[in-house]
């Protein structure tokens, strides 16, 4: 059993390290993480490099802490609602949107993705195995989709139309921040992949279904026009 | 006018900025542009550091002028053949192919796209000229498709379509390189590239035209077995 005195220290390990995590996110999505060194983080948080040291071994392996609670977020928070109350549609959506705010909330780590893959074989070896479930629970909602007359194709293009809808979603935030000569990130970027996605599922959109599917884009216009709005004080499409 | 000593200086002045710049692109390529320094392609090329400074002030010099030699590949090499002679799915198809040649090409740029051009500004605002020039092309190379009657898409949705296309453009050879443990990158990555291309356009085919689109994914499903054929040994898909 854990004495009182052990669950404190425990308790300020744990705290230590999720601040060095938390700290490291936000500088490697403000400033870039090649840019972005132990020592800074350690300076941000104004702890000694040598505390930041004793939970983590580098900076990769605070990149690899941060994945492992990007993929449990990713895993277990955007699990999609299948359930009767829930359209098949919205399901969809609700996936796909809360796939897109966990990449703007770990952005740094998409946009030099196959570069952080490539150092690190640990990483890489999670990443494929997180793609893996999410291919399936794509797949899974595309077919019930399907199930309930909503959308049609054939069986031989689920594979490649959860690969391209699995593209888009890995790096929408990425090439929506190659595009324009001034970078702004914040919610709209989102709100116009999960509007890409709708897109992509249009033409495979049985014509009862349609204005279904309109709503959706609806909804999604309409977020993107406020967040546009609150930030520039115009409105745009 | 210039003399022959002259020309024999200029001559040799660009042959080393040349080899500089072809050692470069295959050193990025292979070992990633983070892990090579100016002074490992100065040893790689058997010239002094100083050499190489003579040429270009830093590394992101260098990559300042490989995206310049790319870019004028992408712009001139890659022309759409529009004529009376080429069927606009064939133009569509080739200009697809050259675009997914050329990031293979320089594929280190678009592993960590994103980080390069927030390092540099010129960098960037050159790239972005050259992706609205691109959009420009595709959008000419969709409607020509439509007029031909063989695909169909409403006004309103061309912009996001050319905007799918792009995305899948540029970053189908990173997604194809996160997607598992073990990394080959042979010729079969940009075949699939362009298989993808034709899935997303399939659902916008008229009735009729499906059997030419059948025709261009038979060609493009036949070389891609042919190099994984060719590099394992085994037929595959």
């Amino acid at each position: 059993m854990l004495g009182l005195t052990n669950i404190i220290i425990r308790s300020s390990f744990m705290k230590t390290r999720n601040k060095i995590i938390q700290a490291s996110i936000e500088l490697f999505n403000e400033q870039g993480e090649r840019n972005v060194s132990t020592n800074h983080i350690a300076a941000h948080l104004a702890i000694s490099p040598g505390n930041l040291y004793y939970h983590f071994r580098n900076k990769e392996d605070i990149i690899l802490s941060i994945y492992e609670e990007y993929a449990r977020s990713l895993l277990l928070d955007t699990l999609p609602k299948v359930s009767s109350d829930v359209k098949p549609l919205d399901s969809l959506v609700l996936y796909m949107d809360s796939v897109f705010q966990t990449t703007m909330k770990f952005r740094f780590f998409y946009r030099n993705l196959p570069v952080l893959l490539d150092k690190s074989p640990v990483l890489r070896e999670k990443y494929v195995e997180v793609q893996q479930s999410i291919s399936e629970r794509v797949s899974q909602l595309l077919l019930s989709l399907r199930s309930a007359d909503f959308i049609d194709f054939a069986d031989d293009e689920l594979a490649d139309i959860v690969s391209i809808l699995r593209l888009v979603n890995t790096f929408w935030v990425s090439f929506h921040q190659t595009q324009t000569i001034i970078n702004e990130e914040n919610d709209s970027v989102f709100y116009q992949g999960v509007l890409k996605i709708l897109v992509i599922l249009r033409p495979y959109t049985k014509a009862h279904a349609i204005s279904e599917l309109n709503q959706a884009s609806n909804v999604y216009q309409q977020r993107f026009q406020e967040v546009v709005y609150s930030t520039t004080g115009q409105l745009n499409r």
